[in-house]
């Protein structure tokens, strides 16, 4: 296959990681948990926000958190915010004015994770130090030998994304490093609810709320277009994190907010995850079929949850498989800009491949693409 | 009336500027525009957000603020946002990290003002120079003598909150030195819709599409609960503001941002505008007429439009007047607070007074009280 100075097609296909599939967007119920809402909200409701976020909303997220990620919190402990990035921006700042967050001093992170999100503490003058990844998660038993560290950012339901789940000792040491050194674990469930092939994985805030803040959001459970998250705080926590937010609500929508609250508890939340989850695992299943018929080398791995799996490559294939894929019409990702820059350790080549966002119609054909896309066998 | 140590009552009547009457907000219609909006809407409107705003909602934009507020512009000169305090940020930093606005150096202001917005832009290492207030509104005759300086932020349709709309010669002043200094207008068309007894003043935006920033947002006109607002951009901003928004939309809900399309489009904007105009400005003439009939000695003033009026006090006699307000049960602001801080010239006592924010049935209660909290003739 020629490259050389050829341009690439434009894409095609979207197999990029991280979206849910838009189609799938539940507008009826969401029209309908509206109207409930709105109907029944009082006046104030109208008016200027609530900080914290509405209480239908913190009572619902309660209840429901708890029931199905086994989160320990009352609605007093829940923020309301925008997403991931905007909770992390009210713990680091970049909102309200440089040097506005709630946390100091270095964090560890995952060697693999979102560049949007080092950027983020990055510009918020916050040092990120990468743990490596194993087969049991990330290696936090090197939290103890980093000077000054007062948090780790994990991503325990399904690491972001390499895709392992924190094994339950690592998970049971990170919280022990926090309680010994007055540290946090902040907890990034953000594909928490879409595991495949045996129960969901509780969150890590379950063994202590004191010690661990649980963020999550809407972005990958129904869609990123409804710019709502939440923090479950330690109570030290409640009073600097709303203090940074300011005496009004200036981001969440108190509509968006009112329809989520009835969404929640009206189990419609409930049946759109196991229908997008039945959906996603029958989605994963088809990509493993065409792995198996078409490139049975290549391994896929991290593929017991969530929206997305990792194609591990030869050493030193990534970018010509990139370059590919692009020929093929494909817009992918390689492993390569997720690693934390400086990590020690092996970088091993792969492809992040998403499988949630392609319409029905098209995912055999991206399928198809994608397997010519991968290196031939040696 | 003894204050001394006596502790307040709660306050039983909120008088704060600002608030647009949350009784108001039209539910029904919202609803109907909303479902017309989802259901229309394309698949991709649930997936990762164009940072710039929905494209239905950017077009509906530049058709009302050019019929509505004499605007001129293209959707593709809007960027959507959070609200005013959001486009501060954008324009001066303080989302995504310190120093990340597209604007430098000293900013102009008014010498009232809103302490959170000072605040904000203190915090994001802004120096403001505040220009003093007459009865043509700020004197912008002194911006030539600042040195530096790139830009001056002005509430030209009704100077917050003294009142006063900023006279037509200034305004073509304040667009002289942009042009003169390579400047900027920064116009906070904050409650432009509301104007009574002649018709509504333009924006300066007019008068100069690439020397201007016009900034509006829902929060007078509709509601603070939907946290939507727009900037409207010379041709060369609008590429950096877009940069230091994201590659996605990180804030404004696509669905808020849909149905307000609808919303508009419909014409059911302009009679909610139309509806509260009405409402609020018999909301005034009440307020005068008591004041006519229980305090003639004290001047209203800003009465021409708004959803404010300032209340003149003799001098030194605030502070009482505030106490006095506090015991009769009243959440009300003095003028004082929002005096910048070394503003040169006289700082007068004053009462600024919202007249949207109590119910129907509280209104004239509302007032007796305030009557009662007003200093006696000398």
């Amino acid at each position: 296959m020629p490259h050389g100075t050829t341009t690439p097609p434009r894409p095609t296909h979207d197999l990029r990681q991280g979206v849910p599939d838009a189609a799938s967007f539940p507008r009826t119920a969401w029209l309908a948990a509206a109207r409930r809402a709105l109907t029944a909200a009082p006046n104030e409701a109208f008016g200027p926000g609530d900080p914290q976020g509405r209480i239908e909303l913190r009572r619902a997220l309660a209840e429901y958190l708890s029931r199905a990620r086994g989160v320990r919190t009352t609605p007093d402990r829940i923020v309301i915010c925008s997403g991931f990035a905007h909770a992390l921006r009210l713990l680091y700042g970049g909102v309200g004015g440089p040097s506005r967050g709630v946390l100091r001093g270095p964090l560890a992170v995952e060697a693999y994770g979102l560049p949007f999100h080092r950027e983020l503490l990055h510009g918020a003058g916050v040092r990120t130090v990468p743990l490596e990844i194993d087969e049991n998660g990330a290696d936090v038993g090197e939290l103890g030998e980093v000077r000054a560290l007062k948090a780790v950012l994990l991503t325990p339901a399904h690491q972001f994304p390499t895709g392992g789940p924190l094994h339950s000792e690592r998970r049971a040491q990170a919280v022990d490093w926090a309680r010994a050194h007055d540290g946090l674990v902040l907890e990034d469930d953000y594909d928490g609810e879409f595991r495949y092939d045996r129960e969901p994985v509780g969150a890590v805030q379950g063994l202590d709320p004191e010690r661990v803040v649980y963020l999550g959001s809407l972005s990958k459970s129904l869609s990123p277009a409804i710019r709502l998250g939440w923090m479950v705080l330690p109570a030290h926590l409640v009073g600097p994190v709303l203090a940074v937010k300011g005496q009004r609500e200036a981001w969440a929508s108190a509509l968006d907010q009112l329809t989520l609250a009835d969404f929640l508890a009206s189990g419609h939340y409930d049946r759109h995850v196991r229908r997008t989850r039945q959906r996603y695992r029958a989605r994963r299943d088809q990509l493993l079929a065409a792995l198996s018929a078409h490139a049975p080398h290549i391994r896929a791995t991290g593929i017991a949850a969530g929206l997305h799996a990792v194609l591990r490559l030869p050493a030193g294939t990534e970018s010509d498989a990139l370059r590919a894929a692009a020929h093929q019409g494909l817009a992918l990702d390689g492993l390569g800009p997720f690693r934390h820059p400086g990590a020690a350790g092996l970088a091993p080549d792969g492809l992040v491949v998403g499988y949630a966002t392609p319409p029905d119609h098209a995912y055999a054909a991206a399928l198809a693409a994608l397997c010519r896309a991968l290196p031939a066998p040696d």
